[in-house]
């Protein structure tokens, strides 16, 4: 049995409460439960950046979960964005109460919704594999996956598994999509960092030459102290995007030099990142992506982060230029204000049409 | 009142019994009813194709519409596609059953959807004013929009009044909202057709030599008799995107010579016919876009008429550039088979979604 | 005539003594000679930055100018990049030097060639009329063509008469070429700004953020002492591509405003900065862009300022998709290291095959 | 030793004579000759299309090949269009007469050019290897370069070698670049088909229907027989890009079905026929392309066949966004009229000077 704890306010309470219920056989439930478990995470071992390798999550069960105690249920992963953590869904957007809302008005399936933590010292780790910030897809797909197969009465199965995410977790779920078809079938990634190396995330963003100029722990641990955004993300990016366990103390291998202050790039350094962003391997994972049951990005025109909107359509036209089917929303709308409401609204109802919802 | 007169095969037999009993008072309808109408069509006088200036049409009207006499209803606009009429919304699509079916299952509000046709000796005018084809842009959203108002109980407003359309017709639905959001504020538009001068759209494809080698009333009559599609179709998209009242018996004007055998482009008039295009009339209709309550596009990946996947893609592209919200949707399909089923799951039901359906 | 000043180094020296010797009928020489001059520049007048009403500009006169008195020589404006002046084509660039060889190796045919000043407090006007900075485009394209022609034997014809530029300079020929081709027949820019708002241009560099951040005028100077590059710059930009003669001190207006530290886009301003930009105005420009004898864009892959790059690139492309006739030249390279010898190699001479050489 | 041929009309008439001149020690040519060889073409053998394994190709020896007799040249290598032989750069494009003037005004250095024939029963090979149409790149890259090498007096060097073509020979310039940089260094596409599947190269071009169409042996024959361009280049390009050894009588897949008189597509196949396109293998090559010493592509914007300015451009968009230096020339013009001006005025005079010109 998964470890039961409480977890933050008010919504927490009643989710800890109705879980003590539903072992004694409640079956007139009308809103899920939430869970705290912790996960073993043996693909994180080793890494560099001091992550765990037993990682916190938080796991939805729906209403009729304690009820019918021999039905199966389809699970959707929920990846955040970096420098969080699983609250921002529960406290901020809400999306156990959306859950409710969904399976109570008969608009969604009863689904399981899992939402692991993605979080490390840079802000992140972009659930991605790296030698550096430790094994995060392959964290994310056979570690907890597993897990939650073993634990929780899930339909073990891709065709009945969906990864959603925002932002660095928008990231994630397509990462995911174009390496693991195998494991998930179903995926929308809402305003998605990192698709492209535009605009506040090309080099001529002034963060990546503060991030280059780390020499020593010292200087690292002043960065990291001062919580400044582009910069530390910046050591997040390189560290799993363009890792080097040579290159202590930041571990990331940046592609470029500064020559009398000036960005110069090094041709094949430059090369290898950018081959390693998404608008570059589509085409090498179209079969994967071909695959998939149900392909979605949904994107702010105003967002904050200026490479995301830019980022999401060019993905889009390559998507559509190698023929993979896929829908695409552009919303007037920022980078954050509008997702609960796009949760509640289209996210999850679609993402449930588009999965095998039944053994 | 409409005139009613009975249409086809069985579903319509139903349809004018239903309609019957309707005036009886009945308030148990299960399905909605089918009236064909005649509409006067002011904006088509004077054409030089002989489209007659009354048009009949088609009005779906939903169920409660007997039932709830004091009631007004949103409406949607079904535009069909080139070389058909109405009638393929009904026997083909089966676009009443499928109402019925949304509203039984409480899926969509109670709407009223018109089908207005499209067609003329050219296989259809686009949608658009022309001198030569006729006024149909102000035949739809001023001659029709009127008479419906005016005949049935509508919420006679923008926000409650959408346009749908499917290949010309598609195009139709995006031109009235670039041209006349004052009309519609909602649109989607399935398989596209003619958003970009691309592939089998382009100059290249030998049907524009054949339409451009016409001399005289005899080889226009061969090639209209002929059904031959592609060079009937290019007489059809030259009186309607590059009309010219002295170019009989065409009237249309070709931006190109054949030298040699060779198209040799017009520099100037073919400027004029890609300014006519919707890829190159976005920014310009940058605000009626904006203004829209929901705008989307679908395509099949394998839709036959080639420049209908491409020509959207790039539309889509530009939409984002110019920061347009839309939904674009791309599936694998081709231009006909998927139609019906989308127009179910997913067109009627969205559409419904943005619109203002009640008074 | 012309006032004659000594300029810098050897170099000028040299000069000095030549145009010295020339007005005593030297007509053996192989060097041209350069003379300083002021230009009355009223376009200037009334703007808010300070900038004088009388420019210096450099006038480099070929070998044979003071030889053949009755010849009237094609003229070559050449526009230098932001926080730079005339100075730099001759001390850096050594622009005499390699004009002289050109002309002495017989690859160039005899021009004179005229270097403006175009910087001001914000590094630079942009060579765009503004409200705020002054009419700098009038003034290259009114006062100092004029003054030219008037003081020198030219022949005082738009297709005699090229604009060359580097950086901000490229993006000056590039914005004369489309808004004055009545005065400039060829043009080639060097790794052009500002063509697009992409990368380090877009609002996603921290920069704009500190430049809109000023809020009265000891901000201002404070910025401007510190030398620092982006935000001044982005002064610059705002002053000359989105002016507000209301808001002092910058009198810059920015289309966004800073909510909780971060940028959030005033659509409506958004869209008018976005529509002052070269990748905007292809089309409205085409006309002009294809009257032009030559047009060519040049860029090096590695530039520092990552926006050029992308930019150049998008911007052949609209030309391309306007068919407009250009030459596209990609080279490994920065942004500065490469001037010269393209210069010298390639830009002069091609320029000089694409002018009017004779009356 | 070369076997001497006449070749048709006045031209060659001097050049035997001139040649003969040569071998008994004429060092006052100002014209070169032009020799007719025949070149074992291993590579050839076994190719279903009934082409020789003896090809025909004539060479260019610059004026000063037989005075200098120790002195060895580097070579260019030309490649004709589709329905076409070497006699077109002699008869049609004067290219003899081009290299004698650039070479009596010192406008390039000497060159030996090597006109290769590259056409067989489906109008050419496109200078591809193919199952079904032979070798054609080993034959040019390996046979042709070993023999010109072994004949004459070549710097045997790719540093000293280039490729330059005009349509199908663009496209196979750009192909050998693309396979082959270590045998070509230099290369220049003038108008070159075949870089992308856009508009007439699309499959919504008729022509393709009716090559699908040919059932057997008499079909094929009649369809050859016509001389229609587009369905018998169609049979060319799927011989020589989607070979199918079992596929008699024509021995093309083509990647589509024609169902209900519609293309229907197999996307299996048509991923396969895409990968093979220019535009879609710039990453793939990208090494060998920034390897070069000179790339470069021109296009004539009014280019009867319509997928050839789009494929240029895209091209080049492709090569930029890969970081790929090259020159891309846009210019007013046609397939065909501006070739022979360009090559004197353009691009002659620039592969020169990128090439290595000396031991």
């Amino acid at each position: 049995m998964p470890k039961l704890i409480s977890w933050g306010l008010a919504y927490v309470l009643i989710v800890f409460f109705n879980s003590e219920q539903s072992f004694a056989q409640s079956n007139t439930d009308i809103t899920g439960s939430v869970v705290e478990i912790e996960v073993p995470a043996p693909a994180l071992r080793g890494n560099l950046l001091g992550s765990s390798d037993v990682q916190n999550a938080a796991v939805y069960l729906p209403p009729g979960y304690n009820a019918q105690t021999e039905r199966r249920f389809p699970v959707v992963y929920l990846l955040h964005g970096i420098f969080d953590n699983y609250g921002v869904w529960i406290e901020h957007f809400e999306v156990p109460e959306i859950l409710d809302r969904l399976i109570d008005g008969d608009l969604m399936a009863e689904m399981i919704v899992v939402m692991p933590n993605g979080g490390n010292k840079y802000g992140g780790g972009f659930y991605r594999n790296s030698p550096v910030g430790g094994n995060w897809a392959d964290y994310i797909a056979d570690d907890l996956v597993g897990f939650i197969d073993g634990q929780f009465r899930t339909i073990a199965d891709d065709a009945s598994r969906a990864v959603v995410g925002h932002s660095m977790g928008g990231y994630g779920a397509l990462h995911l999509a174009m390496e693991r078809s195998d494991v998930f079938s179903v995926v929308w990634a809402l305003s998605p960092c990192c698709l492209a190396a535009n605009d506040d995330l090309s080099f001529g963003n002034d963060a990546w030459q503060r991030a280059a100029a780390i020499k020593g722990p010292e200087d690292l641990q002043d960065l990291i102290d001062s919580g400044d955004f582009y910069p530390i993300a910046a050591l997040g990016v390189a560290a799993a995007f363009s890792p080097d366990v040579e290159a202590a103390p930041t571990y990331g291998a940046f592609p470029f030099e500064i020559v009398r202050g000036e960005v110069v790039l090094d041709d094949a350094a430059f090369d290898r990142y950018l081959d390693e962003l998404p608008v570059r391997r589509v085409r090498a994972s179209r079969e994967n992506l071909r695959n998939l049951q149900g392909l979605a990005i949904g994107v702010g025109l105003g967002d904050q982060f200026m490479h995301i909107p830019t980022g999401t359509l060019e993905f889009s036209q390559r998507l559509g230029a190698e023929r993979i089917p896929h829908r695409l929303d552009v919303y007037a709308g920022d980078h954050r204000q509008q997702v609960g409401e796009r949760l509640e609204n289209i996210v999850f109802p679609w993402v449930a049409e588009q999965m095998v919802l039944a053994e």
